[in-house]
């Protein structure tokens, strides 16, 4: 008799576990290669037949939290997957799962937090379904946004400025089309939205400081594609800016070298990631992009992110180089660091 | 001191009361008019921007039944929603909520019917999302699927044969589109798949006889399209026909006579409705139009739909008329009796 294999938190943490079950379970069922950027590239949205369009399921954990709650995260997440691959968004879906008892003054909550920030974001929810099932089944709600856009105005011109430096062979910025020479950018502070809810969940007490950075990027992605020069972007979330950074240099072929002492932290994080012996970068953010820029361009991108309220603590944290692979970090103390992907997550259940 | 007001099962359940709640609490938090057939209009899909977009949650029990599971009935119920707005579906999203220790073999089970439902309707799995949350949070699996689709190509000459014969102001199918005279054509026999679901989930015996009708529907509808004079369609998940034809008689502010003698049935399915006294068109299905058209072009449709494997029995069951309003049904015995739309749902997680 053999041991029934089973499905463990560490495959949807967003590590190289979730890269493994992906591979063997996902891709191996459903690849069927289609669109111009499949499913089997693993990016943050797929594009087909002009369309960009992605989904995600969200099961934070508790439903509201220091600055935010899931439905502000739901409407950020999906329009961040959607603007990362150079898209403005169109439309999202809402789609709930609510077990029976609920409180419908959370409900109202939650909904009224996904019209501000639709509003906010101007990509109105345009389709929805709703189901109910017993407290047995599921302890609270779980929200499924996915979402559609079309290829950013600014797109076109953003990769002629590429091409106009070095080789460019792709038509939508995505996870493998970095190369040697590339800065990187941040668009602001790393680890806040993990960290706040960690704490705020075990009544650590960095709450006080230390809040979500739920936001949808849209606005800013689109007055940093009108400089032109970007060759990717990704939003750091499950498994933080070392699983992105990872995911880029693997897909890339390239390696990547940050400087600890570029990276913009909020010292509240800082305190409490060394308080819970967790790494800063291997938490998950929900408002933050990174973004690859032809070096000639890095400082002009740099100086839009910086001209928007999300991006205003933008900082370039480092470049891509082809003498190795994987990625690196110089430390403020002088010496140099691998920065592994996280193999699960160290905070589970943030989005 | 106020009672908290409470979330209950019959508000997902598909009936009245889910209407109710979807004015009150959806689309008053959501809704920003947008698109040709935006939130508001609460259609099988939005339109907007000239792309078909919908969403859907499955949360049936249990995973497997006979004549399907969750995954062919993700794939095909967001094929279906799709098509009967009159588009080619083009892509779909897959995105799972497993709970830790979930059965991988059951896992593979599932996205491999996935993938042969979306190979079978030619219709590709794009991009997706995998979270894992502990067994305390949710017993076992629910997938989203969402979905986009572009306009048929038969559409504008369907709508043209509709004008040449009477008025019609839309540019899509729709449930606000049904109008006097139309004939009213059901693909297939009616009950099936609430009733397989019901059957074995309580041991009752039938689910030997009868199997879920889960199939995706685009190909059928594509060639009832090619004949044109379709003014309406809408594929009669929760709550059944009756609540179909009631949600088209209110939004089209018509009334809709069925004749009993014309509904296709399997004998299985009226045998069980009978012993456990649950009304056949009150109970869902997974591969069944509904499908309104011009009566000059009645016949031709039906010939289209009983070419094909997926629509063999379809049958005209009915008209509708400005005499009055709702929906009635001439019985077998000679009678009329009103078919109400049902407060809630008989039978629970069908999908």
């Amino acid at each position: 008799m053999t041991k029934e294999k089973k499905i463990t938190l560490a495959e949807g943490a967003g590590g190289e576990k979730m890269i493994e079950f992906i591979r063997r379970f996902i891709l191996q069922n459903l690849e069927t290669p289609s669109g111009e950027i499949p499913l089997g590239m693993l990016d943050d949205s797929a594009v087909i037949d002009g369309i960009v369009f992605t989904t995600d399921s969200y099961v934070v954990k508790p439903l509201f939290f220091p600055g935010g709650d899931v439905g502000s995260l739901a409407v950020s997440g999906t329009i961040n997957d959607l603007s990362v691959m150079g898209s403005l968004p169109i439309a999202l879906s809402c789609s709930l799962i609510i077990s029976d008892g609920f409180s419908l003054d959370d409900l109202d909550k939650i909904l009224g937090s996904m019209r501000d920030y639709s509003k906010r974001a101007k990509v109105p929810i345009v389709t929805g379904d709703t189901k109910v099932v017993e407290k047995a089944a599921l302890d609270g709600l779980f929200i499924n946004t996915s979402g559609i856009g079309r290829r950013s105005p600014y797109l076109d011109a953003n990769i002629k400025a590429i091409r106009k430096r070095r080789k460019y062979e792709y038509n939508w910025p995505n996870d493998s089309a970095v190369a040697s020479g590339d800065k990187i950018i941040v668009s602001g502070t790393v680890g806040d939205h993990g960290v706040a809810l960690l704490s705020f969940r075990e009544g650590y007490g960095f709450e006080t400081k230390i809040k979500s950075d739920a936001q949808p990027l849209n606005q800013m992605i689109e007055k940093a594609l009108k400089i032109g020069g970007i060759t990717a972007m990704k939003d750091p979330t499950r498994g933080g800016v070392a699983n992105a950074l990872n995911e880029w240099a693997e897909k890339s072929k390239v390696g990547i070298v940050i400087d600890e002492d570029h990276i913009p932290f909020n010292e509240a994080v800082i305190s409490a990631c060394e308080m819970l012996g967790i790494d800063p970068l291997e938490i998950g953010n929900e408002g933050k992009a990174l973004i690859a820029v032809v070096p000639e361009l890095a400082d002009d991108v740099l100086k839009a992110l910086k001209a928007t309220e999300e991006g205003r603590s933008a900082a370039i944290i480092g470049e891509a180089n082809s003498e190795y692979r994987g990625v690196a970090m110089r430390t403020s103390v002088g010496g140099t660091r691998i920065v592994e992907p996280p193999v699960g997550d160290p905070v589970p259940r943030i989005c």
